[in-house]
């Protein structure tokens, strides 16, 4: 998914969108954790606005710089051949610089501390085998997409993320960009700065497996 | 957006579509906060009507009038030189009475006084600021659709607003002639009159901020 | 959106997709309100299958009958002369047929009478106000939509309903097949047999309203 | 729905398809279930993200392997003549050995026995008639999906499990190898094995009536 647009409006995009995608993240769970003891609730109160923006993001800015808003799935595109190792870390540096600024303008709208240090822990096994699964099908879900149907991937992407906040034990952050950025809340959406790398090893793991996964399976699309 | 029609019917199709979506605003408030002490399920009960007759009423009404529903949609489409000043204010003026008829309306449904004050306060810097985040953001959805996939737009927006219901702090009424109309009635989802004019100023400056912002990022796909 | 297939599969499929249609809407009624304390979560599990429902229904369907499962429906083609008075009458007696056939099998798969008279009292001109406007709404998408986007019908119909069960007061039954086969079921859903006549006047009143409505409304699309 | 793909990697996309499904069904029926008290909200829930990822997996694997994910499903491509006999025993091996591996990943990322015993009771013959007509109603969405709007047999079968789940007293299963996989998780999704083989009886009873029904009802679409 590389761009045609001069290389600093694609970095302007993928900070925008990413902050604009943890902005909703932290905001929604903040809202609703504001206006509900129940939990269950609060997480769908976190999840329907994080898959409805995330259709609206992708939209609008996959055009602009493919819409990646995500180091997991750039490292993925970089795997493939489709982004350079240098311009991938300028993607990343992007989209953590965006998704940092996201934690602040959420914190500014609902008027707190605009950086805060998360004491929610996530750890162990099970949360960091949650965070392979949950990446290994968010970007199988993108690279699938690009073969079956590219004009459906808002959606397909907007749906997965929707299910994974339920199936997966972690909440699926599946995103080493956000899961930084929700360090920096106290909020419903937290994690520990401490339990931060493991997920973001699970993260990377969980990409760099979905690409020779989906290299084998849809093999038989690439003709020779 | 600017449509083919004769301009009566444009002002018709804006004053019925921004009734409609006035009416569902207010009843659905009206509705959930009936039948639940959950303020979270409440605003869900809220949120989903909203998107969900945005995507019907955009999608019915784009082809006669643009279906903008909003001032400050109509400032953004003003400052494009997409409309004249002049139909800029009429479509205002039949936003603005489409509203308030949507008020009455959703009342009367509910065997409600027809027009009432309301007395939710809703004020403070961080309202303010996420007025102008959450108009700004409706504004570059449309602008940015407009360019990205036209076709679109209607979901977008429906997901859009979805979305800000929950990641803005004032529930995102994003729409001047939204907020007038809810200063309208004493429910759910009103806004105390005094109130109104920080709320109004903060939409129309997201919404201008909106325009260069988008002219900037999408540039390059402006050919000369 | 008359159907080019025998007239007897039309009346079949408009007795199957009516009784699907009223299946859905009383069992998930019984569902939900076997589930929850909370009126609003068990009205949200009565919506959400609704819409879904209508989208899957219409789809398939449409192409066999053009979909209508509703008398009001069939009036508004009827009085645009899309279908004749005789096959107008036959199609309201499928839908009416199928729709109380869903009731009873809705009550067959909950273990319940099979046929019940329900004691739900819906009266009052708040009531009966709401079904003249969610009728009217809903004539007016399937009418407005043919004309913007034939394609989306599915969808509209499906998110209009979603919308129209909580911002009219009446939950927006909008559909006198459904209604008659509502007044047979004493759960969630119901409707006292008392109060069907009311609440069916309105809903053609508001069909038979819709129909001059759109005509003057999209009159210029309309090419001499 | 044949595919052009070796037959190898129709079993494997068969499998990770039903694997996901499984994962999801069960993993977000325990996170529901963790949640909340109110058990409607734990079926929303669990409804939610199955009728996401229902979209994402047909979406993306369908054109691999025609995305059955689903034994009674591949009986009525069977008994079309669409797949030969071992084909279709092949892809129910596939779809159960899938379904298994997904409740063990469920049950790991949750950190609980990675296989159990359901001591979930759900038999009696309103739960038998439940299975039909859910099964047959899905087999129905996807046969008649196929001639009726191909592009659209994702969102159609996401949005009638949707439903599905609410409006028929079994919370449709409607899927012989998702039965089995359920019986292996005494958590909220969860089914006795003792009363597996009267819903894996329903199913294909329901999924072998869809397949006349269906041949009769758009027959007249089939030129000669």
């Amino acid at each position: 998914m590389p761009a045609a647009e001069p290389f600093s409006r694609n970095l302007v995009a993928e900070a925008i969108g990413t902050g604009f995608l943890v902005c909703t993240v932290i905001g929604s769970g903040i809202m609703a954790d504001a206006l509900t003891d129940d939990t269950a609730l609060a997480l769908l109160g976190n999840t329907i606005p994080t898959g409805a923006i995330l259709y609206v993001l992708i939209t609008l800015l996959g055009p602009v710089s493919g819409a990646h808003f995500n180091p997991a799935v750039t490292l993925a595109f970089a795997l493939r051949g489709d982004i350079s190792a240098r311009h991938a870390v300028q993607y990343a540096l992007a989209q953590i610089a965006g998704g940092i600024a996201g934690a602040i303008l959420a914190h500014a709208m609902f008027d707190l501390p605009l950086l805060q240090i998360s004491q929610t822990v996530r750890s162990g096994p099970d949360q960091f085998l949650a965070e392979i699964i949950a990446t290994f099908g968010l970007v199988a879900t993108i690279l699938a997409g690009l073969r079956a149907n590219p004009a459906a991937i808002p959606a397909l992407v907007g749906l997965y993320i929707t299910a994974a906040y339920w199936f997966t034990a972690s909440t699926s952050f599946a995103n080493p960009a956000v899961a930084i950025a929700r360090a920096l809340t106290d909020t419903f959406s937290g994690i520990r700065p401490i339990d931060l790398p493991a997920f973001v090893a699970a993260q990377l793991a969980g990409a760099a497996i979905a690409v020779p996964a989906c290299r084998w399976l849809f093999a038989e699309r690439t003709p020779a």
